[in-house]
């Protein structure tokens, strides 16, 4: 069978899309969340690279194609109500667009927001501008 | 400084709600995602015990109070957009409905949607109905 049958079972919003987190395979890491549609998902699975849906841009956002911190899949999963993926990737570098390893790098300890990851690469490095 | 320090951090929706992804936070098996509103992450906070926002019922939702299925909060991150929450909880017993562990038990391989997880309660033990 083919990806059509993933799609129907994964309960898309009123705009197409659906959240997707993306979690390092094997250390279990929760890199980030993003957004997929039924394109991005067909992408993905037929590449093996992982591939969103940019909210911002309204254009497919193939993770990895400026910053080359590329997303490889190894597993899709969905959950109970279809409404959310869970996708086990090996991450290339950083997740996150401000060079640290995940966007979760704020955590709420003693009444602040505090800032527990230093970036690992500057965003100079992974957009070619000035961080 | 209060809860409000963070919650003005939070980027609500236009439903006031923000997704929260639930992970145990030392297997780092990520659980389920559900929604939180201002309030949910003010008693969680307040109370240690994760309650989310019910977009079915319309009512705030501690999670357990009826499966006895509840979560400890062991430490609430904020993603770089400020738009998802990260949960590291304990989990007592399962997360999901279904009486498995995870809600994310669907996973695509060779073009089916294989169920890689069985429950480990049943519904009817759950919420006192047959499942």
């Amino acid at each position: 069978m083919g990806v059509e049958t993933l799609l129907d079972a994964v309960k898309f919003d009123a705009d197409g899309l659906v959240p997707a987190i993306a979690q390092q395979h094997d250390t279990g890491e929760v890199l980030m969340v993003a957004w997929m549609n039924r394109d991005a998902i067909a992408e993905t699975l037929a590449t093996g690279r992982v591939c969103y849906w940019s909210r911002s841009r309204k254009s497919l956002w193939r993770k990895g194609e400026t910053s080359g911190q590329a997303q490889t899949l190894v597993a899709l999963r969905l959950d109970c109500d279809g409404d959310t993926l869970l996708l086990l990737v090996e991450q290339a570098g950083v997740a996150c667009h401000t060079g640290r390893r995940s966007c979760f790098y704020r955590e709420w300890q003693a009444g602040e927001l505090a800032v527990i990851a230093a970036p690992e690469v500057s965003e100079e490095a992974l957009y070619g501008k000035p961080s």
